[in-house]
């Protein structure tokens, strides 16, 4: 075991403050890693508040991480020192069932590991994320990071990247296509710039009409305010694949209305409450409403590698730790573009303070 | 125009008696049909009683229709005079959209023209279903009726067998699949039957534990008493597809999560209020939520070609037409196996009585 420094909270009710604790030794498949930066996602928000209501405290979140290589154990053939490396979402998983044997880790039958508030497999204990100096993750979870990105941009795409980026590959978003992204903000600002890069014809939906600007510059081919009937109307039936990526609660029928038959609207927003979703919103022109949860490993490697090639990263706005409550005050009000990175820099000032 | 019996209603809240009325005569592509059996739809009580608000009165349902040709236009070339036929649920539709260029005319961009309680390309009057002596169609819509099965029970194919047959083709159900039928009506009894031929094996949710022998003599492989909890979760992460016939209010999210990843449940029962998804439901294993619709004409064909190959009907319930209104009634209280089809012989006296 070794010490190392973090973010965490003691109670639903406690902001993060400075932690200490102990982490496991690199072991033989092992890599670890000095983190640079950590997207700032609304799950370690929900998470920290025990908005789940499962939450183990401490808590230390962080699943969008990027950072050096510092060790390697002996079996580890993907990585050395001084190496670029990420960890996203999850850190292990059963490897044996069949989701696992396909490569989709994230659909494990037994449950994937969590990278914060999972049951760590080599410990038994809890996970702790990526709010924090150091994480040792076997190389299997460890994903190659592109040295010609902007390391801090590209955090963010290790959750809100994939999230997005899988559902638009598994129902092959791509040129001739017109695409819906529904919401432009962490997840939706990545979303418009991934199917942009993959050729598709992109149309953002919006409740605010002052986004509109902005989404053209990532990428969106045009703009609709969802909240205007005769916008809407005007393109029943038109949408190949549409990309839900609200969160709050909102009318999916309106979206499905829009696809053309044998249409997929999917859902990678998680609406608290039920959707409520008319039969003749699907039976009508054979629609479907799906969902999608974050990506495989391959999956994130193959995104990393698509987002190097195509020179994408997330618009963020980088944080001081000490300001992480800040964050997610601003986040709670939808005030950030598009997301929030920390960079682990700042850490050392803390806990120095602390 | 030629002068036609039938049994029509002239309201909302009249029953269904005799009734007079001209049918436009023999064009160039059309066939004259004399109808020997007429299946009692769901949709024939909805459209009566004008449950959806869009009823042309007089109101004279029917579109699970088999007959003798009687009559044909000089172009047509799929049948001649003696042949059996059959008519389901569109009688027309644009011919020039995309979805019409598919065969899939159920899709129709400018709307398929319903077999009753349509508007008559040819005439511009409303159209008049199968609860009557003759009927004028375009052989595009006509169907070739295998002589090898029992007619009767043909007649349920044309709405309910193509209805659970269509999407069952569409995700590709066939052996080596675990699929679902929710509930045992008029459709789901068909979708047992089909799915079975189609070689998959076959499990039935009801929440009748007594239709439990019944459904295996369809052919189910399984029963699940869907108000049993224990048995719904052995099932969890299991199904390939599931086809869900109920049309009364239930909670489909119980369904959804018996779907393994990427599996599907495809709505083909029409509940009226919107069902309540979770977000979580389709997220958790990719999964989807779909509808269909009928099906188109060449797969209708195909449909019918099939069940005369696997010896396939509906299970039927004959009567008298003087009796729809109790047929309606006992339908009401899902009091029937599993289908009426009125025997159109009854007619003559009818017509004569009144």
């Amino acid at each position: 075991m070794f010490r190392c420094e973090g973010f965490a909270t003691p109670a639903a009710d406690q902001p993060l403050s400075p932690f200490s604790f102990d982490r496991r030794d690199v072991g033989e498949r092992d890599v670890k890693i000095d983190i640079l930066y950590c997207g700032v996602c609304h799950s370690d928000l929900h998470q920290a508040r025990n908005d789940w209501q499962n939450t183990v405290y401490p808590c230390l979140p962080g699943h969008e991480i990027v950072g050096r290589v510092s060790a390697v154990g002996p079996a580890v053939t993907k990585f050395k020192v001084g190496d670029l490396a990420g960890v996203g979402c999850m850190v292990a998983s059963c490897q044996n069932c069949p989701n696992c044997a396909d490569g989709l880790e994230q659909y494990c039958d037994n449950g994937f590991v969590a990278t914060y508030n999972g049951v760590e497999p080599q410990t038994g204990g809890t996970t702790f994320g990526g709010y924090s100096e150091a994480i040792v993750v076997d190389e299997g979870f460890t994903l190659r990071i592109p040295d010609k990105l902007d390391l801090a941009a590209v955090a963010p795409l290790l959750c809100a990247g994939i999230t997005t980026y899988s559902p638009l590959r598994r129902w092959k978003v791509g040129p001739g296509q017109k695409v819906g992204i529904v919401g432009l903000g962490g997840l939706g600002h990545m979303g418009v710039k991934l199917a942009h890069a993959m050729g598709a014809h992109v149309v953002l939906f919006t409740t605010s009409p002052n986004k509109a600007e902005d989404a053209r510059r990532l990428g969106a081919d045009e703009v609709i305010v969802s909240t205007d009937p005769s916008q809407m109307d005007a393109h029943a039936n038109s949408f190949d694949f549409i990309l839900d990526c609200v969160a709050a609660e909102h009318d999916v029928n309106a979206y499905l209305n829009l696809l053309r038959r044998d249409g997929t609207m999917c859902q990678v927003g998680a609406p608290e409450k039920p959707l409520s979703v008319a039969a003749f919103s699907v039976i009508w022109k054979r629609r479907s409403f799906a969902g999608s949860l974050i990506g495989g490993i391959a999956e994130t490697q193959e995104m990393l590698d698509f987002c190097a090639e195509h020179g994408i990263t997330s618009d963020i706005e980088m944080i001081d730790i000490h300001d992480i409550e800040a964050a997610f005050a601003r986040m709670l009000k939808s005030d950030v573009k598009y997301r929030f990175v920390i960079d682990m820099a700042t850490l050392k000032g803390a806990t120095q303070a602390a």
